[in-house]
Protein backbone atom coordinates (compact mmCIF):
# COMPACT_ATOMS: atom_id res chain seq x y z
CA UNK A 1 0.00 0.00 0.00
CA UNK A 2 1.16 3.73 -1.10
CA UNK A 3 0.58 6.59 1.71
CA UNK A 4 -1.98 8.42 -0.52
CA UNK A 5 -4.80 6.96 0.30
CA UNK A 6 -4.67 7.40 4.05
CA UNK A 7 -3.22 11.03 3.07
CA UNK A 8 -6.62 11.49 0.98
CA UNK A 9 -8.83 9.62 4.06
CA UNK A 10 -7.26 12.42 6.28
CA UNK A 11 -7.75 15.18 4.40
CA UNK A 12 -11.73 14.33 3.43
CA UNK A 13 -12.18 13.90 7.35
CA UNK A 14 -10.69 16.99 8.63
CA UNK A 15 -14.36 19.59 7.41
CA UNK A 16 -16.36 16.08 9.03
CA UNK A 17 -14.10 16.43 12.63
CA UNK A 18 -16.04 20.24 12.74
CA UNK A 19 -18.88 19.01 11.78
CA UNK A 20 -21.23 19.74 14.88
CA UNK A 21 -22.89 16.58 15.95
CA UNK A 22 -26.70 15.43 16.15
CA UNK A 23 -27.81 12.59 18.22
CA UNK A 24 -31.33 11.90 17.29
CA UNK A 25 -33.56 10.04 19.62
CA UNK A 26 -36.34 9.54 21.15
CA UNK A 27 -37.42 11.56 24.39
CA UNK A 28 -38.53 10.78 27.41
CA UNK A 29 -35.88 8.06 28.64
CA UNK A 30 -32.28 7.24 28.21
CA UNK A 31 -32.40 4.16 26.28
CA UNK A 32 -30.06 3.43 23.68
CA UNK A 33 -29.41 6.91 23.13
CA UNK A 34 -27.47 7.68 26.31
CA UNK A 35 -24.50 5.79 25.69
CA UNK A 36 -23.93 8.20 22.64
CA UNK A 37 -24.95 11.24 25.75
CA UNK A 38 -22.16 9.81 28.32
CA UNK A 39 -19.87 9.78 25.57
CA UNK A 40 -20.24 13.61 24.82
CA UNK A 41 -20.66 14.45 27.77
CA UNK A 42 -17.33 12.92 29.30
CA UNK A 43 -15.38 14.54 26.35
CA UNK A 44 -16.51 17.72 27.16
CA UNK A 45 -17.97 17.95 23.19
CA UNK A 46 -20.99 19.95 22.16
CA UNK A 47 -23.87 18.01 20.75
CA UNK A 48 -27.03 18.74 19.73
CA UNK A 49 -29.63 16.00 21.35
CA UNK A 50 -32.79 16.08 18.92
CA UNK A 51 -34.58 14.35 22.42
CA UNK A 52 -34.29 17.86 23.93
CA UNK A 53 -35.92 19.97 21.57
CA UNK A 54 -39.92 20.00 20.21
CA UNK A 55 -40.49 17.58 17.78
CA UNK A 56 -38.77 15.08 18.75
CA UNK A 57 -40.71 12.33 18.14
CA UNK A 58 -41.30 13.31 14.82
CA UNK A 59 -37.45 13.26 13.81
CA UNK A 60 -37.11 9.86 14.76
CA UNK A 61 -40.80 8.99 13.31
CA UNK A 62 -38.85 10.35 10.10
CA UNK A 63 -35.90 8.23 9.99
CA UNK A 64 -37.80 5.36 10.61
CA UNK A 65 -40.46 5.57 8.45
CA UNK A 66 -40.95 2.60 6.34
CA UNK A 67 -41.10 5.17 3.60
CA UNK A 68 -37.76 6.54 4.13
CA UNK A 69 -35.09 5.81 1.36
CA UNK A 70 -32.47 8.34 2.26
CA UNK A 71 -32.80 9.59 -0.96
CA UNK A 72 -31.11 12.81 -0.32
CA UNK A 73 -28.71 11.58 2.17
CA UNK A 74 -26.83 8.83 -0.46
CA UNK A 75 -25.26 6.78 0.17
CA UNK A 76 -26.19 7.04 3.74
CA UNK A 77 -28.50 3.99 3.99
CA UNK A 78 -31.91 4.88 6.27
CA UNK A 79 -31.61 3.02 9.77
CA UNK A 80 -34.23 0.58 11.48
CA UNK A 81 -33.81 2.48 14.96
CA UNK A 82 -32.54 5.12 16.49
CA UNK A 83 -30.31 5.93 18.11
CA UNK A 84 -29.01 8.05 14.56
CA UNK A 85 -26.10 10.00 14.47
CA UNK A 86 -25.50 12.95 12.17
CA UNK A 87 -22.14 14.34 11.55
CA UNK A 88 -21.19 16.56 8.38
CA UNK A 89 -22.30 14.11 5.68
CA UNK A 90 -22.50 11.12 7.41
CA UNK A 91 -26.06 9.57 9.03
CA UNK A 92 -25.16 6.17 10.91
CA UNK A 93 -27.38 3.76 13.50
CA UNK A 94 -26.56 1.29 15.53
CA UNK A 95 -25.11 2.38 19.16
CA UNK A 96 -22.11 0.27 18.94
CA UNK A 97 -21.35 1.53 15.57
CA UNK A 98 -21.53 5.40 16.90
CA UNK A 99 -19.62 4.92 19.42
CA UNK A 100 -17.20 3.20 17.45
CA UNK A 101 -17.12 5.82 15.07
CA UNK A 102 -16.94 8.88 18.36
CA UNK A 103 -14.43 7.17 20.32
CA UNK A 104 -11.29 7.86 18.48
CA UNK A 105 -12.83 11.21 17.60
CA UNK A 106 -13.68 12.55 21.14
CA UNK A 107 -10.87 10.96 22.55
CA UNK A 108 -12.81 8.15 24.10
CA UNK A 109 -10.54 5.33 22.57
CA UNK A 110 -7.21 5.14 24.73
CA UNK A 111 -4.00 4.41 22.27
CA UNK A 112 -6.08 4.01 19.26
CA UNK A 113 -4.07 6.33 17.15
CA UNK A 114 -0.99 4.82 18.17
CA UNK A 115 -2.04 1.23 17.99
CA UNK A 116 -5.17 0.55 15.25
CA UNK A 117 -6.07 -2.84 16.99
CA UNK A 118 -6.99 -0.80 20.21
CA UNK A 119 -10.58 0.23 18.58
CA UNK A 120 -11.62 -3.77 18.18
CA UNK A 121 -11.20 -4.72 21.49
CA UNK A 122 -13.01 -1.77 22.95
CA UNK A 123 -15.56 -2.72 20.66
CA UNK A 124 -15.72 -6.03 21.58
CA UNK A 125 -15.97 -4.60 25.21
CA UNK A 126 -19.29 -3.09 24.46
CA UNK A 127 -20.84 -5.19 22.32
CA UNK A 128 -20.72 -7.83 25.18
CA UNK A 129 -21.31 -5.24 27.91
CA UNK A 130 -24.73 -4.67 25.35
CA UNK A 131 -25.66 -8.04 24.86
CA UNK A 132 -25.72 -9.04 28.04
CA UNK A 133 -26.55 -5.91 30.44
CA UNK A 134 -29.23 -4.11 28.08
CA UNK A 135 -30.96 -6.60 25.50
CA UNK A 136 -31.00 -9.47 27.88
CA UNK A 137 -31.95 -7.04 30.76
CA UNK A 138 -34.79 -5.71 28.23
CA UNK A 139 -35.81 -9.39 26.93
CA UNK A 140 -36.47 -10.16 30.85
CA UNK A 141 -39.47 -8.26 30.86
CA UNK A 142 -40.67 -8.60 26.99
CA UNK A 143 -39.43 -12.72 26.84
CA UNK A 144 -42.57 -13.73 24.89
CA UNK A 145 -41.99 -10.50 21.87
CA UNK A 146 -41.15 -6.92 22.22
CA UNK A 147 -44.26 -6.06 19.97
CA UNK A 148 -46.92 -6.87 22.80
CA UNK A 149 -47.67 -4.89 26.01
CA UNK A 150 -45.57 -6.42 29.18
CA UNK A 151 -48.63 -6.95 30.75
CA UNK A 152 -49.57 -9.45 28.26
CA UNK A 153 -46.34 -11.48 29.35
CA UNK A 154 -46.28 -11.24 33.43
CA UNK A 155 -45.60 -14.88 34.29
CA UNK A 156 -43.26 -15.04 31.86
CA UNK A 157 -41.33 -11.63 32.55
CA UNK A 158 -40.97 -13.53 36.02
CA UNK A 159 -39.72 -16.75 35.19
CA UNK A 160 -37.58 -14.74 32.98
CA UNK A 161 -36.08 -12.29 35.33
CA UNK A 162 -35.41 -15.35 37.96
CA UNK A 163 -33.46 -16.95 35.44
CA UNK A 164 -31.81 -13.62 34.50
CA UNK A 165 -30.27 -12.92 37.96
CA UNK A 166 -29.41 -16.16 38.49
CA UNK A 167 -27.68 -17.12 35.81
CA UNK A 168 -26.98 -14.36 33.62
CA UNK A 169 -26.61 -11.73 35.44
CA UNK A 170 -23.63 -13.51 37.86
CA UNK A 171 -22.27 -14.27 34.50
CA UNK A 172 -21.85 -11.20 32.57
CA UNK A 173 -20.88 -9.04 36.18
CA UNK A 174 -18.31 -11.95 36.30
CA UNK A 175 -17.16 -11.36 32.87
CA UNK A 176 -16.26 -7.77 33.41
CA UNK A 177 -14.74 -8.00 36.88
CA UNK A 178 -12.07 -11.12 35.23
CA UNK A 179 -11.60 -8.00 32.44
CA UNK A 180 -10.54 -5.64 35.47
CA UNK A 181 -8.96 -8.26 37.61
CA UNK A 182 -6.19 -9.22 33.65
CA UNK A 183 -5.87 -5.27 33.78
CA UNK A 184 -4.92 -4.58 37.09
CA UNK A 185 -2.77 -8.33 36.95
CA UNK A 186 -0.89 -6.34 34.03
CA UNK A 187 -0.84 -3.05 36.11
CA UNK A 188 -2.09 -2.65 39.25
CA UNK A 189 -2.89 1.21 38.05
CA UNK A 190 -5.45 -0.23 35.94
CA UNK A 191 -8.36 0.45 37.21
CA UNK A 192 -10.37 0.68 33.72
CA UNK A 193 -11.55 -2.35 31.59
CA UNK A 194 -8.83 -0.92 28.98
CA UNK A 195 -6.13 0.08 31.06
CA UNK A 196 -5.10 2.89 32.88
CA UNK A 197 -7.57 5.44 31.00
CA UNK A 198 -11.50 5.33 31.19
CA UNK A 199 -12.57 4.39 27.23
CA UNK A 200 -16.21 4.66 25.92
CA UNK A 201 -16.30 0.81 27.02
CA UNK A 202 -16.15 2.31 30.65
CA UNK A 203 -18.92 4.56 29.88
CA UNK A 204 -21.17 1.81 28.35
CA UNK A 205 -20.57 -0.67 31.34
CA UNK A 206 -21.57 2.03 33.42
CA UNK A 207 -24.62 2.84 32.00
CA UNK A 208 -25.35 -1.13 31.69
CA UNK A 209 -24.98 -1.66 35.03
CA UNK A 210 -27.18 1.87 36.03
CA UNK A 211 -29.99 0.47 34.44
CA UNK A 212 -29.69 -3.17 35.30
CA UNK A 213 -29.66 -1.92 39.18
CA UNK A 214 -32.72 -0.04 38.34
CA UNK A 215 -34.75 -2.86 36.79
CA UNK A 216 -33.38 -5.44 39.43
CA UNK A 217 -32.25 -3.87 42.57
CA UNK A 218 -32.43 -6.45 45.31
CA UNK A 219 -30.21 -8.80 42.91
CA UNK A 220 -27.67 -6.02 42.46
CA UNK A 221 -28.00 -4.99 46.02
CA UNK A 222 -27.43 -8.90 47.05
CA UNK A 223 -24.21 -9.28 44.82
CA UNK A 224 -22.85 -5.97 46.00
CA UNK A 225 -23.29 -7.08 49.67
CA UNK A 226 -21.83 -10.56 49.10
CA UNK A 227 -18.64 -8.85 47.88
CA UNK A 228 -18.50 -9.79 44.56
CA UNK A 229 -17.57 -8.18 41.48
CA UNK A 230 -15.67 -5.43 43.96
CA UNK A 231 -13.65 -4.32 40.89
CA UNK A 232 -17.06 -3.98 38.87
CA UNK A 233 -18.70 -1.84 41.34
CA UNK A 234 -15.64 0.44 42.01
CA UNK A 235 -15.51 1.03 38.23
CA UNK A 236 -18.71 2.08 38.43
CA UNK A 237 -18.33 5.12 41.36
CA UNK A 238 -15.38 6.00 39.45
CA UNK A 239 -17.53 6.50 36.30
CA UNK A 240 -19.88 8.95 38.53
CA UNK A 241 -17.28 10.57 40.17
CA UNK A 242 -16.01 11.96 36.73
CA UNK A 243 -16.91 15.77 37.19
CA UNK A 244 -18.28 15.82 33.67
CA UNK A 245 -20.16 12.48 34.20
CA UNK A 246 -21.18 13.77 38.34
CA UNK A 247 -22.40 17.10 36.56
CA UNK A 248 -24.19 15.62 34.02
CA UNK A 249 -26.22 13.33 35.88
CA UNK A 250 -27.15 15.99 38.42
CA UNK A 251 -28.48 17.93 35.50
CA UNK A 252 -32.09 17.61 33.62
CA UNK A 253 -30.60 15.99 30.35
CA UNK A 254 -30.15 13.03 32.47
CA UNK A 255 -33.52 11.76 32.24
CA UNK A 256 -35.76 9.15 34.12
CA UNK A 257 -35.89 5.66 33.29
CA UNK A 258 -39.18 4.94 32.27
CA UNK A 259 -40.95 2.25 29.80
CA UNK A 260 -37.96 1.71 27.51
CA UNK A 261 -35.09 -0.90 27.59
CA UNK A 262 -34.52 -0.32 31.97
CA UNK A 263 -38.07 -0.72 33.70
CA UNK A 264 -38.91 -0.98 37.49
CA UNK A 265 -41.89 -3.59 37.88
CA UNK A 266 -41.97 -4.51 41.43
CA UNK A 267 -43.15 -8.24 40.18
CA UNK A 268 -39.45 -8.69 38.32
CA UNK A 269 -37.46 -7.19 41.66
CA UNK A 270 -36.62 -11.17 42.04
CA UNK A 271 -33.36 -12.46 43.74
CA UNK A 272 -31.61 -15.70 42.38
CA UNK A 273 -32.70 -18.06 45.26
CA UNK A 274 -36.45 -16.97 43.65
CA UNK A 275 -35.78 -19.37 41.11
CA UNK A 276 -35.75 -23.63 41.52
CA UNK A 277 -35.07 -23.88 38.39
CA UNK A 278 -32.05 -26.14 36.45
CA UNK A 279 -29.37 -25.30 34.12
CA UNK A 280 -28.73 -25.80 30.41
CA UNK B 1 -3.37 16.15 12.60
CA UNK B 2 -0.17 15.55 11.02
CA UNK B 3 -0.09 12.72 8.70
CA UNK B 4 2.60 10.46 11.06
CA UNK B 5 0.32 8.70 12.94
CA UNK B 6 -1.32 7.44 9.76
CA UNK B 7 2.02 6.39 8.19
CA UNK B 8 2.89 4.67 11.03
CA UNK B 9 -0.24 3.13 11.26
CA UNK B 10 0.44 1.60 7.37
CA UNK B 11 3.99 0.44 8.41
CA UNK B 12 2.39 -1.66 11.78
CA UNK B 13 -0.36 -3.02 10.05
CA UNK B 14 1.48 -4.87 7.38
CA UNK B 15 2.96 -7.99 9.36
CA UNK B 16 -0.37 -8.44 10.52
CA UNK B 17 -1.82 -8.31 6.98
CA UNK B 18 0.52 -11.37 6.01
CA UNK B 19 -0.14 -13.20 9.48
CA UNK B 20 -2.35 -16.36 8.84
CA UNK B 21 -5.99 -15.97 10.38
CA UNK B 22 -7.28 -18.38 12.36
CA UNK B 23 -11.05 -18.82 13.81
CA UNK B 24 -11.88 -20.27 17.19
CA UNK B 25 -15.63 -21.42 16.87
CA UNK B 26 -17.45 -24.09 18.27
CA UNK B 27 -17.24 -27.75 15.85
CA UNK B 28 -20.65 -29.17 14.09
CA UNK B 29 -23.11 -26.38 13.73
CA UNK B 30 -22.50 -23.01 11.41
CA UNK B 31 -23.76 -20.73 14.57
CA UNK B 32 -22.23 -17.44 14.86
CA UNK B 33 -18.62 -18.73 13.22
CA UNK B 34 -20.38 -18.96 9.62
CA UNK B 35 -20.35 -15.21 9.24
CA UNK B 36 -16.77 -15.37 8.90
CA UNK B 37 -16.80 -18.61 7.43
CA UNK B 38 -18.69 -17.38 4.47
CA UNK B 39 -16.57 -13.85 4.32
CA UNK B 40 -13.38 -16.26 3.67
CA UNK B 41 -14.54 -18.87 1.45
CA UNK B 42 -16.17 -15.31 -0.93
CA UNK B 43 -12.80 -13.73 -0.65
CA UNK B 44 -10.80 -17.01 -1.12
CA UNK B 45 -8.44 -16.01 1.58
CA UNK B 46 -7.16 -18.97 3.52
CA UNK B 47 -8.15 -19.36 7.01
CA UNK B 48 -7.53 -21.69 9.54
CA UNK B 49 -11.24 -23.34 11.25
CA UNK B 50 -10.73 -25.19 14.83
CA UNK B 51 -13.86 -26.44 14.34
CA UNK B 52 -12.64 -28.51 11.28
CA UNK B 53 -9.75 -30.52 13.40
CA UNK B 54 -9.46 -32.43 16.44
CA UNK B 55 -9.88 -30.34 20.18
CA UNK B 56 -11.79 -27.85 18.82
CA UNK B 57 -13.87 -27.77 21.83
CA UNK B 58 -11.43 -27.90 23.80
CA UNK B 59 -9.96 -24.70 22.04
CA UNK B 60 -13.20 -22.66 22.73
CA UNK B 61 -13.00 -23.93 26.40
CA UNK B 62 -9.53 -22.42 27.08
CA UNK B 63 -11.10 -19.18 25.42
CA UNK B 64 -14.25 -19.03 27.62
CA UNK B 65 -12.78 -19.97 30.72
CA UNK B 66 -13.33 -17.71 33.80
CA UNK B 67 -9.68 -18.68 34.53
CA UNK B 68 -8.40 -16.94 31.22
CA UNK B 69 -7.39 -13.25 31.71
CA UNK B 70 -5.40 -13.82 28.56
CA UNK B 71 -2.07 -12.96 30.18
CA UNK B 72 0.15 -14.07 27.48
CA UNK B 73 -1.63 -11.96 24.91
CA UNK B 74 -1.91 -8.51 26.28
CA UNK B 75 -3.03 -5.96 25.53
CA UNK B 76 -5.65 -8.53 24.10
CA UNK B 77 -8.86 -9.18 26.39
CA UNK B 78 -10.25 -12.93 27.52
CA UNK B 79 -13.57 -12.99 25.02
CA UNK B 80 -17.03 -14.01 26.50
CA UNK B 81 -17.98 -16.13 23.97
CA UNK B 82 -17.09 -17.70 20.71
CA UNK B 83 -16.40 -16.50 18.10
CA UNK B 84 -12.97 -15.38 18.32
CA UNK B 85 -10.69 -14.58 15.52
CA UNK B 86 -6.64 -14.46 15.73
CA UNK B 87 -4.58 -12.32 13.25
CA UNK B 88 -1.02 -11.90 13.74
CA UNK B 89 -0.94 -10.43 17.34
CA UNK B 90 -4.66 -9.57 17.27
CA UNK B 91 -6.96 -11.56 19.21
CA UNK B 92 -10.83 -10.22 19.11
CA UNK B 93 -14.14 -11.30 19.55
CA UNK B 94 -17.78 -10.70 18.45
CA UNK B 95 -19.35 -11.38 15.33
CA UNK B 96 -19.95 -8.06 14.00
CA UNK B 97 -16.34 -6.90 15.27
CA UNK B 98 -15.02 -9.56 13.43
CA UNK B 99 -15.85 -8.84 10.09
CA UNK B 100 -15.90 -5.17 10.96
CA UNK B 101 -11.88 -5.93 11.07
CA UNK B 102 -11.80 -8.39 8.32
CA UNK B 103 -13.85 -6.89 5.59
CA UNK B 104 -11.55 -3.81 4.63
CA UNK B 105 -8.50 -6.36 5.06
CA UNK B 106 -10.04 -9.06 2.33
CA UNK B 107 -11.96 -6.96 0.03
CA UNK B 108 -15.54 -6.79 0.99
CA UNK B 109 -16.18 -3.29 2.63
CA UNK B 110 -16.64 -1.43 -0.94
CA UNK B 111 -15.04 1.54 -1.86
CA UNK B 112 -13.54 1.42 1.90
CA UNK B 113 -10.17 2.56 0.80
CA UNK B 114 -11.76 5.54 -0.77
CA UNK B 115 -14.82 6.18 2.12
CA UNK B 116 -13.81 5.86 5.32
CA UNK B 117 -17.20 6.23 6.21
CA UNK B 118 -18.72 2.70 4.23
CA UNK B 119 -17.74 0.62 7.13
CA UNK B 120 -19.23 2.24 9.69
CA UNK B 121 -22.27 2.13 6.95
CA UNK B 122 -22.16 -2.06 6.73
CA UNK B 123 -21.62 -2.12 10.38
CA UNK B 124 -25.08 -0.95 10.94
CA UNK B 125 -26.59 -2.86 8.09
CA UNK B 126 -24.64 -6.48 9.40
CA UNK B 127 -25.81 -5.23 13.07
CA UNK B 128 -29.22 -4.79 12.38
CA UNK B 129 -29.23 -8.37 10.42
CA UNK B 130 -27.64 -10.51 13.43
CA UNK B 131 -30.31 -8.06 15.68
CA UNK B 132 -33.72 -9.47 14.32
CA UNK B 133 -32.41 -12.34 11.84
CA UNK B 134 -30.47 -14.24 14.17
CA UNK B 135 -30.66 -12.99 18.08
CA UNK B 136 -34.17 -12.58 18.14
CA UNK B 137 -34.73 -15.97 15.95
CA UNK B 138 -32.94 -17.93 18.59
CA UNK B 139 -34.16 -16.01 21.35
CA UNK B 140 -37.90 -17.55 19.56
CA UNK B 141 -36.58 -21.02 20.95
CA UNK B 142 -35.28 -19.87 23.79
CA UNK B 143 -37.59 -17.45 25.63
CA UNK B 144 -37.37 -17.18 28.70
CA UNK B 145 -33.83 -17.82 28.86
CA UNK B 146 -30.91 -19.34 27.02
CA UNK B 147 -29.86 -21.00 30.05
CA UNK B 148 -32.50 -23.61 30.03
CA UNK B 149 -33.58 -26.47 27.85
CA UNK B 150 -35.65 -25.69 25.23
CA UNK B 151 -37.86 -28.19 26.31
CA UNK B 152 -38.48 -26.17 29.32
CA UNK B 153 -40.02 -23.05 27.82
CA UNK B 154 -42.15 -25.26 24.81
CA UNK B 155 -44.98 -23.13 25.59
CA UNK B 156 -43.47 -19.95 25.56
CA UNK B 157 -41.37 -20.79 23.00
CA UNK B 158 -44.66 -21.46 20.40
CA UNK B 159 -46.15 -18.24 21.73
CA UNK B 160 -42.68 -16.56 20.95
CA UNK B 161 -42.23 -17.75 17.46
CA UNK B 162 -46.10 -16.67 16.11
CA UNK B 163 -45.20 -13.40 17.41
CA UNK B 164 -42.23 -13.59 15.69
CA UNK B 165 -43.09 -14.69 12.41
CA UNK B 166 -46.47 -11.80 12.58
CA UNK B 167 -44.61 -9.12 13.76
CA UNK B 168 -40.73 -9.39 13.45
CA UNK B 169 -40.00 -11.51 10.34
CA UNK B 170 -42.39 -9.31 7.90
CA UNK B 171 -39.96 -6.37 9.94
CA UNK B 172 -36.91 -7.13 9.20
CA UNK B 173 -37.47 -8.43 5.88
CA UNK B 174 -39.13 -5.20 5.00
CA UNK B 175 -36.29 -3.19 6.09
CA UNK B 176 -33.73 -5.01 3.97
CA UNK B 177 -36.05 -5.15 1.02
CA UNK B 178 -36.79 -1.12 1.35
CA UNK B 179 -32.47 -1.04 1.86
CA UNK B 180 -32.21 -2.73 -1.58
CA UNK B 181 -34.74 -0.13 -2.73
CA UNK B 182 -33.36 2.57 -2.20
CA UNK B 183 -30.51 0.97 -3.82
CA UNK B 184 -31.77 0.55 -6.76
CA UNK B 185 -33.64 4.20 -6.94
CA UNK B 186 -30.00 5.32 -6.85
CA UNK B 187 -28.71 3.35 -9.58
CA UNK B 188 -30.55 0.28 -11.37
CA UNK B 189 -27.02 -1.89 -10.99
CA UNK B 190 -27.24 -1.54 -7.25
CA UNK B 191 -28.70 -4.96 -6.95
CA UNK B 192 -26.56 -5.46 -3.45
CA UNK B 193 -27.35 -3.54 0.19
CA UNK B 194 -24.07 -1.50 -0.44
CA UNK B 195 -24.64 -1.07 -3.83
CA UNK B 196 -23.18 -2.54 -6.88
CA UNK B 197 -20.71 -4.30 -5.27
CA UNK B 198 -20.93 -7.70 -2.91
CA UNK B 199 -19.90 -6.67 0.71
CA UNK B 200 -19.98 -8.48 3.66
CA UNK B 201 -23.37 -7.14 4.66
CA UNK B 202 -24.77 -9.08 2.39
CA UNK B 203 -22.97 -12.16 3.29
CA UNK B 204 -24.18 -12.04 6.84
CA UNK B 205 -28.14 -10.98 5.32
CA UNK B 206 -27.51 -14.49 3.43
CA UNK B 207 -26.92 -16.58 6.19
CA UNK B 208 -29.32 -14.96 8.77
CA UNK B 209 -32.33 -15.57 6.12
CA UNK B 210 -30.68 -18.65 5.11
CA UNK B 211 -31.09 -19.92 9.33
CA UNK B 212 -34.32 -18.01 9.93
CA UNK B 213 -35.60 -20.35 6.35
CA UNK B 214 -34.42 -23.44 8.41
CA UNK B 215 -35.99 -22.43 11.47
CA UNK B 216 -39.56 -21.03 10.00
CA UNK B 217 -39.92 -22.48 6.41
CA UNK B 218 -43.38 -22.22 6.46
CA UNK B 219 -43.31 -18.63 6.80
CA UNK B 220 -40.52 -17.94 4.97
CA UNK B 221 -42.18 -19.58 1.89
CA UNK B 222 -46.20 -17.63 2.73
CA UNK B 223 -43.48 -14.52 2.50
CA UNK B 224 -42.05 -15.57 -0.96
CA UNK B 225 -45.33 -16.97 -2.29
CA UNK B 226 -46.88 -13.34 -1.55
CA UNK B 227 -44.46 -11.81 -3.81
CA UNK B 228 -43.19 -10.24 -1.14
CA UNK B 229 -39.46 -8.95 -0.73
CA UNK B 230 -38.31 -10.31 -4.23
CA UNK B 231 -35.35 -8.25 -4.15
CA UNK B 232 -34.50 -10.01 -0.79
CA UNK B 233 -35.05 -13.05 -1.86
CA UNK B 234 -33.24 -12.24 -5.42
CA UNK B 235 -30.34 -11.38 -3.28
CA UNK B 236 -30.11 -14.47 -1.56
CA UNK B 237 -30.03 -16.38 -4.77
CA UNK B 238 -27.64 -14.21 -6.11
CA UNK B 239 -25.33 -14.87 -3.16
CA UNK B 240 -25.73 -18.47 -3.65
CA UNK B 241 -24.75 -18.39 -6.99
CA UNK B 242 -21.24 -17.10 -6.30
CA UNK B 243 -18.83 -19.07 -7.04
CA UNK B 244 -16.90 -19.47 -4.25
CA UNK B 245 -20.08 -19.40 -1.81
CA UNK B 246 -21.75 -22.43 -4.26
CA UNK B 247 -18.73 -24.60 -3.89
CA UNK B 248 -18.06 -24.04 -0.12
CA UNK B 249 -22.55 -24.70 0.86
CA UNK B 250 -21.48 -28.04 -1.32
CA UNK B 251 -18.03 -28.60 0.45
CA UNK B 252 -18.09 -30.87 4.12
CA UNK B 253 -16.98 -27.40 5.41
CA UNK B 254 -20.56 -26.33 5.62
CA UNK B 255 -22.38 -27.91 8.37
CA UNK B 256 -25.46 -28.74 8.75
CA UNK B 257 -27.79 -26.44 11.63
CA UNK B 258 -28.32 -28.56 14.88
CA UNK B 259 -29.12 -27.04 18.35
CA UNK B 260 -27.56 -23.90 18.05
CA UNK B 261 -29.60 -20.40 16.39
CA UNK B 262 -31.25 -22.05 14.08
CA UNK B 263 -33.41 -24.97 15.42
CA UNK B 264 -35.38 -26.65 13.38
CA UNK B 265 -38.50 -27.97 15.66
CA UNK B 266 -42.08 -29.12 13.99
CA UNK B 267 -44.08 -26.92 16.67
CA UNK B 268 -42.40 -23.62 16.12
CA UNK B 269 -42.63 -23.98 12.07
CA UNK B 270 -45.77 -21.79 12.03
CA UNK B 271 -47.14 -18.77 10.30
CA UNK B 272 -48.74 -15.35 10.98
CA UNK B 273 -52.41 -16.40 10.57
CA UNK B 274 -51.41 -18.90 14.11
CA UNK B 275 -51.32 -15.66 16.14
CA UNK B 276 -54.40 -13.59 16.82
CA UNK B 277 -52.71 -11.83 19.69
CA UNK B 278 -52.19 -7.51 19.64
CA UNK B 279 -49.71 -5.55 18.88
CA UNK B 280 -48.21 -3.02 21.42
Amino acid sequence: MSEAPAAKRQMASTPDNEAPYKLIYWPGLPGRGEHVRLAFEEASVPYEDTAMHEGAVEKVLAQISTKNLAADSAPNLPPLAPPVLEHGDLSISQTSNILMYLAPRIGLAADSDKDPNAIYRLNALVLTALDGLSNEVHDAHHPICTSLYYEDQVPEAIRSSKQYVKERLPKFFGYFERILQAQEARNPDNKWLYGAQLTVADLVLFQCFDGTAHQFPRAVQQLRDAGQHARLFALVEAVKQRPNIAAYLASERRQKYGEGIYRYYKDLDVVAEDSVEGKE
